[in-house]
C-alpha cells in the first residue's frame, strides 16, 4: 500500500486518438506530468495533501493546454469566469470561488476563503475584493486571452446562431463537448486527504452560470473517514446527482470500496441521468479510482514507490 | 397515511420567548399559516408539488417577517443579496440562483432556471438579465428595503466595530445567530416530491457570499427515491456537510426512516461539526420530520386531512 499519493484530472469530454497530434498528446502528457511531480514532490517531504493538491492544481492552471486559469474559456460576452474549490478532509473545513475575472490562481483564492474567513463560498466582484485584502496575485484580462480559446467562442457562437430559438439551451455541450476543468486529490504521509478542483466553466456560456467545481459536494468533496473526489464533466448533471459526496457516502453508508463507489457514481446515478464525465478519487489506503464514461479524460497518478503515470484516452496508464 | 401534505420553515435560531411579543407571534404563526394554506390548496386541487413549494415560498418571499424576498436583510455594502433553489424529486431537475438584487421572488427565478435552461445554477447579473428574458416580475432596491433590516445592519456593525481585527471572520453569526431563510417540502397526490428555499442571505455578510439555500444537495435536495428536504441554518455548515443530500442518503444507502435520517443529519454530522440550525423533509409516504438544534424554528405543516398547523419554540405544534 502507498503511504501517500496524488491523483490528478485535466478534463473529460470526446478527446479523440484521431484528433489529436502526437505534438499535443506529448504536450498535455509533459503538462500531466510536471502537475503530478510538483504534488508528489510536496507529499514527499512531509508536505500536507491541501499543499498538494493546491500546487498540482496551480500547474494546471498556469499552463494553457487546460481550461482553468490561464486556459479558460471564454463566455458569451467574451469574459473568462473561473471557479474553483478546495476541501480538506481532515477538518471538512471548505473554500471556494465563482465568478472571478482576474485571479491567476483561483484555487489559491479557494484556500483563502478556507482558512481566512468564516465563508465556504465566495462569488464575482465579492470574491476579487477579498483577494485584494489578501494580497493575492491579480492578473489582466489580457493574462488570460489565448487564441485557441478565443477560436472556440467563435466557432460556438456561429454554431448556435444556426441553433437559432433555441437560445435558452445554450451552455449545453451534448455528447459532443469538452469538458474542461482540472482537479487533484491527494493522500499525505498522515494519512489525510484533500481535493481541489479549478475550471473556465463553459464556452460562450452566459447569465453568470455556474457549474459544479466550486460546488461542495458536487465537484469537491473530501473525508478522512471515506476519500477525496474532484469531477470533470457536464457540470449541471454532477450538481443535480451530487457526485463527489456520493462516492463519499456510497463507501461510508453503503459500505462500498473505493473502486466500487466511484463506478457507481460515474455509471450508475451520472450516467443515468444523461450526464457525461469522470472523476477521480483517493482514500487512507492509497486506493484511487478514475471512472469516466466519455471517451477520454486526461489524467494521471503518482503514488509512493510508483512512477508518474498519465493517459488520455480509454488506455492503460503508461 | 396522508394523501398529500405541506412542510415548511421560515428560520431557526435563538428564537427565545422572551424577546419576542404576543403581536409578533401571532404575526409570524398568521403568515406560516398563510403559506401552508396557498401550497395546500394547491395539492388539494391536484396540483402539483413543484407548484406548492414555490407558491408557499413565494408568500413568505412577500412577507416583511422573513429574511427571503420583501423581507431580506442588508449586506455590508447596504444591498439585498438574494438567493434561491427549487427541485422536482421526479425528475432530479433542480434551478438556482444566486447573489440576485431585483427580483421580487427569487425562488420563481429558480423555477425558471430549472424549466428554461440547461443549467442550475445562474448568479449575479447574469441571472438578472435571464430574468428579464423571461419576463419575470422585477422590483426596485426600494422595494426591499425594511426599516428592521436596516437597523440589524447598524446593529451589527457597530457590533463588529467593537470587534476590530476580526473582520475576517465577520459573517458568523455565533451561538446568538439567527437564520432567516424560508423553505417548502411537499408530497401530491401523483406521489411526486418537491423542495424549495429562499433567502436573503447573513446580515452584513461581505465579498460576495454564497451560502447553503441555493446549492443543490446543501440546503435544497428532492428525490422521490428517497424524500425533499429543505434547510435553514448557519448555511457554511450545511455546505460542508451536504445536509440536504445527506437526509436523502442516510433513507437510501444506510436504510434509515425519514425521521431518523433528519434526526442524524442534524444532530449527528452538522452538530458534530458545530452548526446550528435546522430542517425540513417530507417522504412519499407523507411522513414528515423537522429536526433543529437551535433554540426555535419557524416552522408549520398542513397534510391531507389534518388542519394547518405552526410553531415557533421547542413546543408541540398548535
Amino acid at each position: 500500500m502507498p503511504d501517500f499519493g496524488i491523483v490528478i484530472h485535466g478534463g473529460a469530454g470526446a478527446i479523440l486518438r484521431q484528433k489529436m497530434t502526437s505534438e499535443l498528446e506529448a504536450a498535455f502528457r509533459q503538462a500531466l506530468t510536471d502537475s503530478l511531480t510538483a504534488g508528489y514532490e510536496i507529499l514527499k517531504s512531509t508536505g500536507t495533501s491541501v499543499d498538494a493538491v493546491q500546487k498540482a492544481v496551480n500547474i494546471m492552471e498556469d499552463c494553457p493546454l487546460f481550461n482553468a486559469g490561464k486556459g479558460a474559456v471564454f463566455t458569451n460576452a467574451g469574459r473568462n469566469e473561473m471557479d474553483a474549490a478546495i476541501m480538506d478532509g481532515l477538518t471538512l473545513k471548505a473554500g471556494a470561488v465563482a465568478g472571478v475575472h482576474h485571479i491567476k490562481n483561483p484555487v489559491s483564492l479557494a484556500r483563502l476563503v478556507m482558512e481566512k474567513t468564516a465563508h465556504v463560498l465566495l462569488a464575482g466582484d465579492g470574491a476579487e475584493e477579498f483577494a485584494r485584502t489578501q494580497g493575492l496575485e491579480m492578473a489582466p484580462k489580457e493574462y488570460f486571452f489565448t487564441e485557441r480559446r478565443w477560436q472556440q467562442l467563435q466557432e460556438a457562437m456561429a454554431k448556435e446562431k444556426e441553433l437559432k430559438g433555441d437560445e435558452l439551451s445554450q451552455g449545453n455541450p451534448g455528447k459532443e463537448g469538452k469538458f474542461g476543468t482540472v482537479g487533484a486529490v491527494a493522500l499525505d504521509r498522515s494519512g489525510n486527504l484533500a481535493a481541489a478542483t479549478s475550471t473556465g466553466g463553459m464556452s460562450n456560456s452566459r447569465y453568470g452560470r455556474i457549474g459544479d467545481s466550486p460546488i461542495i459536494g458536487a465537484g469537491t468533496y473530501a473525508d478522512n473517514d471515506a476519500c477525496a473526489v474532484s469531477t470533470t464533466g457536464h457540470g449541471e448533471f454532477f450538481m443535480r446527482a451530487v457526485t463527489a459526496y456520493d462516492v463519499s457516502v456510497l463507501m461510508k453508508y453503503r459500505g462500498l470500496d473505493l473502486a466500487q463507489a466511484a463506478e457507481t457514481a460515474i455509471h450508475g446515478r451520472l450516467t443515468e441521468l444523461g450526464g457525461d464525465g469522470g472523476l477521480i478519487a483517493i482514500d487512507r489506503k492509497g486506493n484511487i479510482a478514475l471512472p469516466f464514461n466519455t471517451p477520454g479524460m486526461y489524467r494521471g497518478h503518482y503514488l509512493s514507490g510508483g512512477q508518474p503515470r498519465t493517459a488520455i484516452y480509454r488506455e492503460k496508464m503508461i
